[in-house]
């Protein structure tokens, strides 16, 4: 089974019946993707005429043993692929629109040239229905990929839209702004432990294996969150990230840093990464809006610290110490 | 040396020239890429408004010793993983605008974590220095990258533009429509092979190192090409797809397919792929345009043969017998 026979089988329907709501005409297994952009006058369900919108592109690659795990579900890494990258525009507060997917697997059977395996089939039949997941979803069409022959790796690249200039980015911040996290920090990286550890899954959130990326929320931080960045290395050091683009320092309460634990989260453990929880910040006026975006969205919503003068993230316990924090996750 | 110190360093300004004509305000660095569509009335010198164009959208993933050879130079292998997902644009005659980058490096030093390695430091540059080069052929901004650790792997993701309705597909043949094809095929091949053996590289048009993307030539087959394809895994297995996709066949003369050798090339040497060249159809009316787009362009294009009832490419050769072909690169 060749690669056009792979895309055809296992890719060429992926979110396909969200196609024509995004003027989408030619799609995967062509060699492009041609994406009409709806003329003038067309109202389309959910996506407005990109002409009068800005663009919004992130490109994400994930690894196996350093993105996921060897051990997860085809299913699983497939979600979640998509999900980091989805990440990245909801951080923005854009609507995502279609997607591309590069993957590369090794075989899984010497002869796998002459005979495609037992194993590969079942793997990419799992691969292609967590697609197919969080294409329904987001309403999301895959519209072009690649395969090829490599270290299992998928490199996933979403593109979305929002209203010109409303995009939220990691500049921005003021002085005062307070600074919030959506959800819950750690639950991921307990998970990846117990996933490490071979132990069952007890995590219901499925917060490593099924990010949550947080569109939604995105979408209603605009023209409220003054800088935003979704928390994937590690949330002190996203905040760096904000801190740097809006020339700022910031300082953060330990103990308001929100957990599901029965007791507050360590200096360990607040920058361990894979959250994809939002962190941005605000002004102080936006306390009562923000407080109602939570609750219609049912995401919990914590100010965990402030916008400072200097360029440092500083972490302060209740006593107001100053804690020494871990570097999160280094991509390299 | 973080990802974000990586992608600041080596990445930040890669064709940051053409961002303006782009309509880009946020490009690498941020979460995402943000791309104006420039308002209607706005005279981009390049790109009109994508507003009343289609995006025609390709993803290729290049990796180490399938798509290039360990030995290449970072140069290369940069310009190349770039070209060959723009050849994807030129076989649509779209216009490319930007481009997305997602690289996977190994470390090159145990120590890499504490100590940049000096090799990686210049591996690097060069990487950069061959999207530049690639960038300032074709006015083409990278817009986005992650980078990450893994085998060396390279996808590009290409965006472009086309006029609604007019970008050339796989599809779209007749019976008795003439086949063409451009430049010359096995350069590349031929190239390879040298490369492989590792003799110094005598071939003065880089057929293999830098396979030049015919967007020129697919942007003036428009409304002349009934369908076309980039010549990637083998002149004979991708017009099988035209062939498929329209469903017709095609009957192609071995003595015609055009080469720089004193001889005719053999039934082995014209199915070797890499030539990234187009390879189209077209009715026979449009013989004389062909030929002046050709002499214009200064690229040769030839008629290689003609589309057929049936759904096989046959070669046959001056004799009139059918010659059995290998099948060209198969992804798997």
């Amino acid at each position: 089974m060749g690669e056009r026979k792979i895309i055809q089988k296992y890719f060429s329907d992926v979110g396909s019946a969200y196609l024509a709501e995004q003027g989408i005409r030619v799609s995967v297994g062509d060699d492009a993707a041609i994406i009409s952009n709806p003329p003038v006058g067309d109202d389309a369900a959910i996506i407005s005429n990109p002409h009068d919108k800005e663009s919004v592109v992130s490109i994400d690659t994930s690894i196996e043993g350093i993105h996921f795990l060897s051990s997860m579900k085809a299913k699983d890494i497939a979600y979640r692929s998509v999900a980091v990258a989805l990440s990245d525009l909801a951080a923005c507060g854009a609507t995502p629109a279609w997607y591309t997917l590069a993957l590369s697997m090794e075989s899984y059977d010497e002869d796998w040239l002459k005979e495609f395996s037992e194993g590969l089939r079942i793997w990419l039949k799992e691969f292609s229905e967590g697609l197919r997941i969080v294409s329904d979803e987001f309403r999301l069409p895959l519209v072009g990929g690649d395969t090829t022959k490599g270290a299992l790796s998928i490199s996933v690249q979403v593109t979305g839209y929002s209203d010109p200039g409303k995009a939220i980015t990691r500049k921005g911040s003021s002085k005062g702004d307070l600074v919030f996290v959506s959800g819950f920090i750690g639950e991921a990286a307990r998970e990846l432990k117990s996933l490490r550890e071979g132990e069952e899954n007890k995590n219901e959130n499925l917060a490593y294996l099924r990010p949550k990326a947080r569109i939604d929320l995105g979408q209603r931080l605009i023209g409220i969150a003054s800088a935003a960045i979704d928390v994937s290395d590690g949330l002190i050091q996203d905040l760096g990230h904000i801190c740097r683009a809006s020339n700022l320092g910031c300082k953060i309460l330990l103990e308001n840093i929100p957990t599901k634990l029965s007791r507050p989260l360590t200096a360990n453990e607040i920058n361990q990464g894979d959250d994809y929880e939002i962190c941005f910040s605000a002004d102080e006026s936006n306390l009562e809006e923000i407080s109602s975006i939570s609750e219609e969205l049912g995401i919990k919503i914590t100010a965990i610290g402030r916008m400072t003068e200097g360029n440092l993230v500083k972490v302060v316990n209740k006593e107001g110490l100053e804690v020494k924090i871990k570097p999160g996750f280094e991509h390299f």
